[in-house]
């Protein structure tokens, strides 16, 4: 693959065009997507409309002119790309809070059965939540295996098996039809973590006959940092599974202001408290870009990206604990590297943005709608320069960050 | 009181120049501050700084230029008008989930005291998220009574006592210090929420010894519809209480990714997912307004507007709700009327935004920072006009909106 291959590929690219819907800085490379998505060109505008207009002018009049609906507004327009119904999915609260909402409610589901069953390893949210789920709940437990034992941990006892689809650091992808299909025959449900698979390859959630979702809307979704998280809950349980978090913003008639708990039909029981606006506005701009986006298209670029990347690592002798398998990984790549913090420092020094993950994982987003093949050829190139000059051996890409 | 005496109070006040730090919208009267605060004319920049430069142009590299830290940097900005050290409060998550996460803490504390004790009335997150609180607790109950039998209620068994310190409808105020050495003295925990109190009137939680509290910043702080709220949790607690919410933005170390959860040392602790970096930064915006703002005025302001808006009503012979001392109330004044629905929504056809609150009261902000003593007095003349037309009646004002 030469920079000019790569440059026949974007000049018949379906998806080329998106890239002009990002405010992408000059002279930089932006492999981290995966992690923050970056800002869409609509953003700024939407969100000056929220602030001055709807927010300044109409004041409290906008809450009946759009705000109160604004969070199954906006779950409907994520539901398409999860392979969801329009009245499944809602926004608001991050990934963490309807994380501990949906174990919850999965564990009240029958008081014979006592385990959340994951993975060791899984994103450390996924673990330390499900900590904190199961000491709500008593005599539940959380009992983590690593992935070659996944399949004889799931049994009678479990209530739940929560699973990150695309694994945040190898990018390992589960068959979400098929774990789905394990845990209910062992009478469990499945709580799906997309966080790094929305937005990145086709999900279909309802031809899984999956039970519970949540999922980040800050990386591929390019909803902006810290947006709101989705949850999606299959109808067959909504009129069943209450939430813990039992705010008023999730009763039947908030407004009517009654002492006692009342859960709404449908999604909106899952609401806690009033969800900020202007996050949302954010995340509304970022949403209105999908409608175009084939997924199969992004897809088999994704993939087209991969090879470029990986091909790069090769050449250079670098580990790769990426799947090669296409339908076995999401959209990202990374190598295992000793001196991997440093590199990801060199890179970003020369203008490309990857990231680290402790503790010695080089991670690069491979980010379909605004990325190029010759964006990640150059990437590849760089990475080449970095690692055979060894210039990450300069101690100033040593000192290592609050944040990683 | 006639307009000429309401002018010459606006000429000798103090709090008179903030006025312009809010972009009001022309003609319209906006007595509902303590609902939602107004737009300060420095958010749209802070945002849009936020947006374009921070998320845009220094995309993840601004997790480690100040993103990181927001949540206890704005945290310290609301300490010194709630009386806490700035190490006492953070924000993020919404007041209902703050309150869920300070409850089932406060729970676990002792087990032989078991039930929280609330008043019944109290705003219905606060009973509604303590319904849930004591579902995720063995044993725990929440005891919800009506306030004059309050006292008695708490005892042996109590662990927390929830109490909203200015009630939303009434606006009548609970004397802090007072409860808490209440509270103490039966060997429980006390836990406040200042959402009709912070910005309104003055308030030293640490002066009374308050152990917790939780508060909204949309209201008198005008950070933006539905704002991050605040959780103060006294220094002797930090170390002994732990969040049910363990998400990996409150553990110890988040980046070294580990499976097992430790809480963060501090206030850190009570972070749950990644918080909205948008809506911090516009409630930071609207924080930096406060660091002028002489609480002692602003609280014989407020007095003051009250007398204006009473006396308004008394001439028409509404029954005012709101208590006439100064000491026992926050800074709204509710009236009951049979009609108050289709009276507000005649008073916001004429420009005059208060709001309803069911069953039947009429409820008007009296914010100090940006309504002047003639606003009020114009509000008082209006309201008179609308309640001796009885042009309330006319049926376009009976439709009621999804959100009162």
């Amino acid at each position: 693959m030469t920079l000019d291959d790569a440059l026949v590929l974007d000049a018949a690219d379906p998806l080329a065009p998106f890239r002009e819907r990002f405010a992408l800085p000059e002279g930089v490379l932006y492999l981290d997507g995966n992690s923050l998505g970056p800002l869409p060109r609509a953003t700024p505008d939407a969100l000056a409309d929220a602030t001055a207009r709807q927010w300044g002018e109409r004041l409290i009049r906008s809450w009946n002119e759009g705000w109160i609906e604004a969070p199954q507004r906006i779950g409907a327009k994520i539901a398409p790309l999860i392979g969801a119904a329009t009245d499944e999915v809602i926004v608001g609260d991050s990934t963490s809070t309807h994380l501990f909402k949906a174990l919850v409610a999965a564990l009240r589901v029958d008081p014979a059965r006592r385990t959340v069953v994951s993975e060791t390893g899984n994103f450390p949210t996924d673990l330390h939540v499900a900590e904190g789920a199961v000491g709500c709940v008593p005599g539940a437990t959380l009992v983590a295996v690593p992935r070659d034992r996944l399949a004889e941990a799931i049994g009678d006892d479990t209530a739940v098996v929560l699973l990150t689809q695309v694994h945040y650091k190898t990018a390992e992808r589960f068959d979400l039809a098929a774990w789905t299909a394990r845990a209910h025959a062992a009478g469990a449900l499945v709580l799906w973590d997309l966080s790094h698979s929305v937005g990145a390859i086709p999900v279909d959630l309802n031809a899984a006959d999956a039970d519970l979702a949540v999922g980040c809307t800050y990386k591929y979704l390019n909803g902006g940092p810290g947006a709101p998280a989705f949850l999606y809950v299959a109808k067959r349980w909504q009129q069943r599974l209450v939430s813990p978090l039992s705010g008023w913003m999730g009763h039947a008639a908030p407004f009517d202001f009654e002492d006692g708990y009342r859960p709404a039909e449908g999604m909106k029981r899952w609401l806690v408290g009033t969800p900020s606006v202007l996050a949302i506005a954010a995340l509304e701009a970022a949403l209105d870009l999908w409608g175009a986006v084939d997924m199969t298209a992004l897809a088999a670029k994704g993939a087209a990206l991969y090879d470029i990347m990986a091909a790069a690592g090769d050449a250079l002798g670098l580990e790769c604990i990426t799947p090669r398998d296409p339908a076995r990984r999401g959209s990202h790549i990374s190598f295992r590297h000793a001196h991997a913090w440093e590199i990801s420092q060199a890179l970003i020094a020369r203008g490309l943005i990857g990231d680290f993950r402790a503790p010695d994982v080089l991670r690069l987003g491979l980010t379909p709608l605004y990325l190029s093949h010759a964006d990640v050829w150059r990437a590849g190139a760089m990475l080449a320069e970095v690692v055979r000059s060894e210039e990450w051996r300069d101690p100033r890409f040593a000192v290592r960050a609050a944040v990683t």
